[in-house]
């Protein structure tokens, strides 16, 4: 299973209201059916075309033989029977050949495939993020030239940012473009750590350079945005010339090992082509955007390896008997599952906490881009905005983490190939590291995004967890969590002034020194809101019971909201413990780390 | 660099007191000088022999061709190189072929090899373990029989325990042993995750196997232990008839790839022959011995692992330019190495604490375990005891945050095989599963181990931190450090008590409920205590430089004494603080977990 599919309703219709979303103009057209049929027909693919080689591409990574990369053939036949169903391009316009989905659905299928098999869907999403770049800042001809091949599965697309010195750190970046006289620019460097670089799955690549064009100035501000071809395009839309970029070597990720991972060469020949992407020097704004997409994705992906490690694991402790509890050492009676036991239990709790908390964060996001672009809700955006490091990191964080957990449950077994969770975790390792690290993550929260426009987006974030309180309150059962939140929400936002405070003093490396630890503690609260806000949900569901004919309230739907509960009874209790000695160590400006010099490792 | 050596030099001398052994008559003919000989010689074998090889045996799995397993040749080599310099039966008696070694010099030359390659030291950490039960318990014949080929490096020792139906629950073992009229027996089952269980390394191999004679009774009081050779040995000790047991198949491990994980078939053809070690009934107890010195040994690895990654990271950290101060983002600026960050500063230092913190454990068991053979000090052993999970447990988890830790400070590169710390991550997280998961250790400790001769073995650690604190104090600089310290012992002290008193009170399955979070809490107070004890230590040498002539006290020793106490302040001030919520929870008998049910999942 890919996904609990009654927790993907819950979350999609009764937590973030999709069906609220065709009450717009732009997806009048859309009701549950339509939304339902798009996430069948994923889960289908899904399942016949990607999770039966997970596991394949992982034990035979794609090979370079000094001249072309050769990958499995599933990986292509999955690519064109996602690119067939108009998944590549599901989010646009009827008019351009699109399904013009929202981005809450779309993330919605998009954690199928991330769950069954992440590096092959991989090349899927990065082909759409690039293309998502040239349609929004693309001129016509661009988009004429290459679109239709992004969108149509014949083409896939990359983002080519980083360089072997340097990562990070983008605005030291060093590959030149020059202009010449017809418009279109010579470039000239190597790139790294490019997925998808190279692939025998597409008949053209279309990467997306980050280059500086020549005489601009440096940093951020000299860097523009180029797309730049494997093969170019000739004059009647087919492919032409072969530009020069070069495949330097594959590189040989822990997991992920079946999306390649290359050092590009641009223009060794002096021959690599590149098409300006708007203006000069705007290169970082609009990588920005398919870059803030692919953080939501990242952080969806991170969600949904979780997700699947610990499906898979509770799949295992069901089934698997071992031991007998504590108070009954009897040797002649008959071993229990491991699900009865304690510890597994809690194993399998924090998993749940963890995945289903953080899809709930990532589907969130992505119902905040949907009223940010389809209803021009600037509030939504500014919370948007706010919170990506967050939606990018916290799943990142708390999946592996969960992977780590889906791998204990199964003791030995989760150790050895044999089993699938250790892959889980080799593939969710990558996701704190790439489209920026914690650290990166952490410092754009808190040195930037949460005193943008004045603080609103916390005041945005404060509203409505405060909306979610009060109607928790209606609910018997969840006040002693409501109590327990509220302290430590109290706590936060006093930590947070502070910090702010001591930024606008002009203590600024002190304060931003512990920013890690500031991410971690906001990312908890914000998932914490988001299990009470599950949590009432679940309840109010119940409550309406005979209305809904849920009067008899089947089995299923009782568990289902116990789990819940239980879920958000365990993060609220069992994680946010941390909040208390993470802000004293912030608020009090604690300098051990800072203070470590060099010499003294 | 496999480890620090001045920190390892630090640890035995100074915090450990190496030489102070040798007044023991067992280790009398030692000093200093000996000790230093044998980690030199270890240092050199491990670096010229097991450490190339590291990477290279983890992408080459050993192969099995359905007659015979093959291992790269590395691996032979490196194994002979140990059994020649003697390291094999180093801690054995002089009149017996040995060099009569205390285990603290024994753990702290192993450890060098953990670091290089633990996949080939986990061969030889195996044979020795298995030889000193055999030593232990065997008769005169089967000593005779197979310890020569065992400490000269021609054989090589297992454990054989775990069955495909029987893992952490040994009482439920099936494998059978048929007493023959010769007084040896037949074995018949099947054992699974064996390490080392077939290889091409040595000429024999010796599986100590766990199985129930017949008639015996259920549960672990019907466990006998079998020295099951794959070659038996012939009247003039050569090796005769192959024995009946058959490799059934490899595991395929996520990483220790380098061990062999085996089935194994014994008795298939009905044949296959076992010697009782000691007496029938008590296998299990023998299989302690061993048990608690591979536990141990398991710490001990996890840690060097940790370590290793630690110095990878702290390399790179040096010598890897990106981005600069929050405060200064002039573009034409320099940029700095990633170590002046405060974030990969605060990796690194969690990193030494985690691994420095982690030695200075395993290597206070391992002086334990001389005090308790050597001087046959009771309560040395009592301590050992009660810190044995803990010593097992707590550099699994931490150690393998450290490499969590080590790939972060890598980003990108630290996720590619083409660096050495993601393959440091895949080995150590092996170590919290073996030997007893860490929900077994937490069970042992607080189910157990606390409470045994009346809950001496707590005693006796708190009567050593009492010690060290008093000391503490004598040095400004730590005051606070005690101060804080202490809070949190008292606190633990206080939820200890209450748990005894749960537990007297018949409330066993929800005390033991939480155990895994008393686990971790208790190896934190454990650690830091540690630490305090280092950075006392280091402070006092300090103070003594005039009499020893550190007077004008080299700029390494100033920095070496610098890194400690930070490294205690950071363990203190950063890790500690969760002691207070994992208390409460411990205390209120929190049964969030425990109360969920498996339909709620």
């Amino acid at each position: 299973m890919l996904v609990n599919h009654k927790d993907l309703n819950f979350l999609l219709y009764d937590v973030f209201n999709a069906s609220e979303l065709t009450e717009l103009p732009h997806y009048q057209d859309h009701d549950q059916t339509t939304f339902d049929e798009v996430i069948k027909t994923a889960n289908r693919i899904a399942e016949e075309y990607f999770a039966p080689h997970n596991s394949k591409a992982d034990e035979h990574e794609p090979q370079f033989d000094g001249l072309s990369v050769s990958t499995i053939p599933e990986v292509k036949e999955a690519y064109k029977h996602y690119a067939n169903a108009g998944l590549l391009n599901a989010r646009q316009r009827y008019d351009e050949g699109g399904m013009q989905l929202p981005a809450l659905v779309h993330a919605a299928y998009s954690g199928l495939f991330a769950s069954a098999n992440p590096s092959t869907a991989g090349y899927t999403f990065l082909t759409s993020a690039a293309a998502n770049v040239i349609h929004a800042f693309g001129t016509e001809e661009q988009k004429s030239q290459f679109l239709p091949g992004m969108w149509d599965g014949r083409f896939a697309g990359t983002m080519a940012l980083t360089e072997p010195d340097v990562g990070s750190s983008l605005g030291d970046l060093a590959t030149k473009a020059t202009k010449q006289s017809d418009g279109t620019y010579k470039l000239k460097g190597q790139k790294m750590f490019i997925s998808g670089g190279d692939q025998d799955i597409t008949e053209n690549i279309v990467h997306l350079v980050l280059a500086r064009a020549e005489g601009a100035p440096q940093g951020v501000k000299g860097i523009s945005l180029f797309i730049t071809p494997k093969y170019l395009m000739d004059e009647n839309g087919e492919l032409g010339e072969r530009n020069d970029v070069q495949l330097a070597g594959l590189l040989h990720k822990m997991g992920y090992r079946g999306t390649t991972s290359t050092v590009l060469n641009f223009g060794e020949q002096d021959n690599c082509t590149g098409y300006l992407i708007g203006e000069e020097g705007k290169g970082l704004s609009y990588m920005f955007k398919m870059m803030n997409e692919a953080r939501i994705g990242v952080g969806l992906g991170a969600a949904m390896i979780g997700y699947r490690g610990y499906l898979e694991s509770l799949e295992y402790a069901k089934n698997r008997p071992q031991g007998r509890h504590p108070s009954s050492k009897a040797n002649d009676s008959k071993p229990i599952n491991i699900i009865e036991h304690a510890d597994v239990k809690r194993m399998l709790l924090a998993q749940k906490s963890y995945v289903e908390g953080s899809l709930a964060l990532c589907l969130f996001a992505s119902r905040l881009v949907d009223e940010q672009e389809a209803a021009n809700n600037e509030d939504s955006a500014t919370l948007l905005d706010l919170l990506t490091p967050i939606v990018k990191s916290f799943p990142s964080y708390y999946g592996l983490k969960a992977n780590d957990l889906a791998i204990q449950v199964l003791g030995g077994s989760g150790y050895i190939r044999e089993y699938p969770v250790e892959q889980c975790y080799r593939d969710n390792r990558l996701n704190p590291i790439h489209e920026g690290t914690h650290g990166i993550q952490s410092l754009d929260l808190l040195g930037r995004k949460l005193w943008m426009k004045g603080g609103k987006g916390l005041q945005l974030l404060l509203t409505r967890v405060n909306k979610t309180l009060k109607r928790c309150q209606t609910h018997e059962v969840l006040k002693p969590l409501v109590e327990s939140y509220s302290k430590k929400l109290t706590l936060f936002s006093q930590t947070t002034m502070q910090l702010g405070q001591n930024l606008q003093t002009g203590k600024v490396n002190e304060t931003l020194a512990n920013s890690a630890l500031y991410l971690d503690m906001m990312g908890k609260m914000v998932v914490a809101w988001l299990w009470l806000e599950m949590a009432e949900k679940a309840l109010s569901l119940a409550g309406e019971g005979s209305k809904k004919e849920r009067a008899e309230g089947s089995n299923e739907d009782k568990h289902f909201l116990a789990g819940k509960l239980q879920a958000c009874k365990y993060f609220i209790e069992w994680e946010l413990g941390e909040v208390h000695s993470q802000s004293k160590l912030l608020t009090e400006l604690n300098s051990t780390c800072a203070d470590m010099e060099e010499a003294w490792f």
